[in-house]
């Protein structure tokens, strides 16, 4: 299956891009500025926000299936600038789709929108389904639910066939330390480097969320873009509170911390609880989560654990 | 009441501003470029794309009611170019309700929507009613219900009072003639002044739209805004086929005129009826059409005779 990956540089894209040559896959990739280790020969610099790029790409590449991965995804990042996230996940979003669908109508689309469509949840609509009210509520959540409305345009008039993917928080080895579980194991392994005092600064800690593996999460993208389309949540299927992720870590890390609460942290209110049903992506594809949350934080620790290492050595 | 109308030298914006200054508003306008004749000493310029632009239009004008009627209306000139329409219509809503939260959450905001946002309507979905559902399909839709998507996210968290109205077609004088009814009235002026032979250009005539007078709407938006908020469609509530509009034109002007079919008029394939129910609105602010279809066609015409023929003594 030839496969096009546009946004593959990031977090999700390099794991998604290992798993789909796994799988066999023949892979392409877009990537806004940097390299693809993985597929020395075939990544292409792409800016999605500009028609005649995208149109270059998908061209060029020529696939079956397309997973769009690309585009801001960090919320304090699209708080501050709305009409860029606009321009970026939406506008992106839309040459994304015009020009796969100006290749061919048989292309395969996943589209990776996010669990923070649903927004302002009640406890009483826990766990969150796919038909579950969407109240999107900050600049980001709104760009995802923006392109999720151009995505169904061309769903609904057989343009494309088209997927859309809504993940929980999912978390890995890699990701960016700007996010909580990364954050947290890279000040343990900054604290284990003996580069850090034994104090651990922390926000919200009482806010319950459904982190998953982004390993599982890449094997549902797989999953999905063979699937006959619609939307689909993805999930760990479980609550677990900032405070147990934290928890895990420290446990991991086997070292004696004093957690601080810094109010640069505390974000505004939030949602105190939300976890997805996976039921949809279970009775379809077959997909369920396998990597146990301890697994995850252990790699996760191991990844900071080392990295810290290496640029101590550099 | 203090009201500010941005967006007020268009057509709709004009009649509502002599409508509010009618019922005793003290009304400020926005505008982008036009100046607004009532309005000598209260218009002010406004690019609402621009935050600073934008605030310092609220600051000064501090309005208890905010008419929204800014921003690209024209669907094939939203067609044309996604990223500006993006821009104007959902950025650009988007530092309005900003700019107005920030001066007060006491502000009533109407934003002037769509009724396009129902799109691809089904036949035994009709009367449209405000729970119908929503299948934007093209990018002036999107970019209606893009903005709407941003509205309710103020209206939910209290942060303005905040009413959405979905205009039907509405038609009247001094619309511009890239609309039907202006355009066929136009034609058939010039051919009344002697200025254009008897052949009047038409497109597609089969589909049925809902049709009222924008002076009836303009009437709905004041009542709308000084409502508790909500969704309201605004309409005639009766189908009305782009034939019957043709007809009711060539029977005011009393000519006898030939039709041609102008292959660069046919638009691609549209949703055959639409038409709503403005039940909700008669219910909750006691708004119904008033002015017969007839009347509306035969002040179209006159304002197009009496407009070519300035032209022709200038």
């Amino acid at each position: 299956m030839r496969a096009l990956v546009i946004g593959a540089a990031g977090f999700v894209g390099n794991y998604l891009v290992k798993h789909l040559l796994e799988q066999g896959d023949e892979v392409y990739a877009g990537t806004l500025s940097e390299s693809v280790e993985l597929l020395p020969d075939t990544t292409f610099k792409v800016d999605i926000t500009d028609a005649l790029s995208t149109g270059e790409l998908i061209q060029r590449s020529k696939p079956q299936v397309i997973y769009h991965l690309a585009g801001i995804s960090f919320v304090p990042e699209a708080e501050s600038d709305f009409e860029r996230t606009l321009r970026v996940n939406v506008a992106g979003t839309a040459n994304v789709l015009r020009q796969a669908h100006l290749l061919s109508k048989e292309i395969s689309v996943l589209f990776i929108s996010s669990a923070e469509v649903y927004g302002q949840i009640k406890p009483a609509e826990l766990p969150i389904k796919e038909d579950t009210p969407l109240r999107p509520a900050n600049n980001y959540s709104l760009s995802k639910r923006m392109a999720e409305l151009v995505v169904e345009r061309y769903a609904r008039q057989g343009a494309l066939r088209c997927t859309i993917a809504r993940p929980f928080n999912h978390i890995g080895p890699g990701q960016d330390s700007r996010f909580v579980a990364s954050n947290f194991a890279y000040q343990l392994a900054r604290i284990a480097h003996g580069r850090a005092p034994a104090v651990l600064q922390v926000g919200n800690l009482e806010a319950r969320r459904d982190f998953s593996d982004v390993r599982d999460i890449v094997r549902a993208y797989r999953l999905l873009a063979h699937s006959q389309g619609g939307v689909f949540n993805l999930g760990a299927g479980v609550p677990r509170s900032i405070q147990a992720l934290l928890d895990g870590l420290i446990a991991v890390s086997e070292l004696k911390v004093e957690v601080q609460q810094d109010p640069a942290r505390m974000r505004g209110p939030e949602v105190p609880e939300l976890y997805t049903s996976y039921e949809r992506a279970k009775s379809v594809v077959g997909w369920q989560p396998l990597i146990p949350f301890e697994q995850s934080l252990a790699d996760i620790y191991q990844y900071w654990y080392e990295r810290v290492g290496l640029e101590l050595a550099a």
